[in-house]
């Protein structure tokens, strides 16, 4: 079986940045299969790119390396991580892009050894120059403990978690605005379920309605309200965008009470 | 030789959909080659998917599983078809987007067998829970028999057709506008070729002029009409946007007339 | 080890033309890995497309077969060439693309053998019916002589180079703008370094300061003069835009002088 790399990062569709990456990484390992999770990450957000990692890093086979290169701090004195959880294994800056995943990790390491590195390193692109060829020989059998000490205090980012009065109301808000211009939010579904009771949701105070099973539970343009695919709450428009129907943005309220 | 997997959907290239797809594809064989056919269809567009699967599937080799993920009845009561067509495969939504492809077919099935698909369904992503795990099976030897009874009434689009008046005028529109803006017609080579005499393009009342060989065939910045590459007739500008210099759109009218 | 065939095009990501290629060159080689290097350069941008690929070739393994599809000219007059360089193959049509690579080349062939084409050859889509197809075969041990003759005379861009006046100022310009909005000029880092003396860049009159070793040198959201990871002077704004900062556009002036 071939081995599997990821790469999420936020080098956008443009330029060259991200083939120049798979390159490097065939040089140093000319078996391993590339697979883009995305490059759409918006520019320098890294609680996107946690979003989007923690969605779906669990859908690839035991043993992918997921490598992250949302690293708005490139060059300067953050630290590198790798990481292994639940059979998985991650590469990406020490900046909060794998909250959660250090959490209890089955292996956890700063990355100090620059002798893994291109020869030449420049500072404002590690995506080719450090994490390219370090995951290309981590998929040849390159042992981790060479890349350095173990790391005890990774950064986490505050994660937005909804207010909840238990039994009552939830008071989130709009995490993720996908290309549909469905508005995913910070409440789980079982935040919804807990509730208890028949739950109506609100976006910005407009009444939305009770989360349905699927989509086309409403008619063609009008907004539902639905536990999407990731678990979360989503509001979406059928056929059409509730982003630009709501004007709705990232950090947006979303409600749910009982009545 | 490695079976060969296409996807083609409308998820764009900001989310981690597709890079998700990819990862339950690979759970589920990792021996498969998966090829990106496009995922900027325009969101919910099955007319444009249709096109799009129409003018390229034969390009690839005998044997290949095309997956069409334009899916906006997801989580509801369409039904989901596997096609075998001409040595081609196809797993689609039964929306209209295998027009054509449906017709006289060597086999079509309506699936309809859980058994294969993910353990947990969402309502709202079935390219990963339902078409990917599918899609990597068929490639490892499932026989498509298993999946579901015969289907003898598939969905199909009202595809627009030119209004012919043999000898005059063929009355057409705009089908498609491609990344440089080239209006691509519903207007087939043969159409033009069967008014006999010397054809003139119009769009929108305006004349374009005779269909030429190449872009070249005209100065920069200057339109042209020509059969494309798909067999059409397109409305271009050289090295410029006839989409932009006319403000035209899907659905707009061209003519050919003989003078 | 697989072959690579890397593809650099103008295709964009909205439509299925890059897909259709490599479906075609699948057809004629199913061993071949194909990378992306990027579809994402400026329509008809030939002087881009040049740019992208100076910057990233030398980065994939020895034997890359790179294919650029950046082709106003397609279906005219213009040539097609086969050339090697440095232990790496590049298949482009003549029109500047290969400026540089074309210098001193080991081996610098005119296609014009058609035999090794698609059987029917659009006049619109020479990446699927001639680049795709030659590519494929040239991996599966095509003779290059096969082709056509030697080219003497290829065709190059008059790449625009920066004014020197040594030991005092160099006068250049914005080259292009990444998907960060990062400036990118045509001033290497030699260029600054053979000033001597304490260099300041200035973008359109306005200072932007010394020449910093990472982007986090300064505060967020302030501009940055920094030598990037192609050996080029690049002017940033710390996890902004220096695009939209500045209102800049490629061809902007940018001068470095030391006080």
């Amino acid at each position: 079986m071939q081995k599997i790399i990821t790469l999420t990062t936020d080098f956008g569709y443009q330029d060259h940045y991200v083939g120049t990456m798979k390159g490097v990484i065939l040089c140093h390992n000319p078996d391993v299969a590339i697979v883009d999770l995305t490059h759409g990450v918006t520019p320098h957000s890294v609680l996107e790119a946690n979003f989007v990692l923690r969605g779906s890093y669990h859908y690839f086979p035991a043993g992918t390396l997921h490598v992250i290169v949302v690293d708005p701090g490139v060059g300067g004195s953050r630290r590198i991580l790798y990481v292994e959880k639940e059979g998985y294994r991650f590469l990406a800056p020490d900046n909060g892009v794998l909250t959660e995943i250090v959490e209890s990790p089955e292996r956890l390491i700063s990355v100090e050894n620059r002798g893994e590195f291109l020869e030449s390193v420049s500072s404002t692109f590690h995506g080719r120059d450090v994490f390219a060829p370090l995951a290309a020989k981590l998929c040849a059998g390159l042992d981790p403990e060479e890349l350095g000490p173990p790391c005890a205090d990774p950064t986490v980012l505050d994660w937005p978690a909804p207010d909840v009065e238990k039994g009552s109301v939830v008071e989130g808000c709009v995490l993720y605005i996908d290309v549909y211009g469905n508005l995913v939010t910070n409440i789980a579904a079982w935040h919804v379920s807990d509730l208890g009771g028949e739950p109506l949701v609100f976006l910005k105070g407009d009444e939305i309605g009770t989360p349905q099973r699927s989509y086309d539970s409403t008619d063609l343009g009008r907004p539902v309200a639905i536990i999407n695919s990731f678990g979360l709450l989503e509001i979406a428009v059928r056929e059409g965008s509730a982003a630009r129907a709501f004007k709705a943005g990232t950090g947006d309220e979303v409600t749910v009470a009982v009545s």
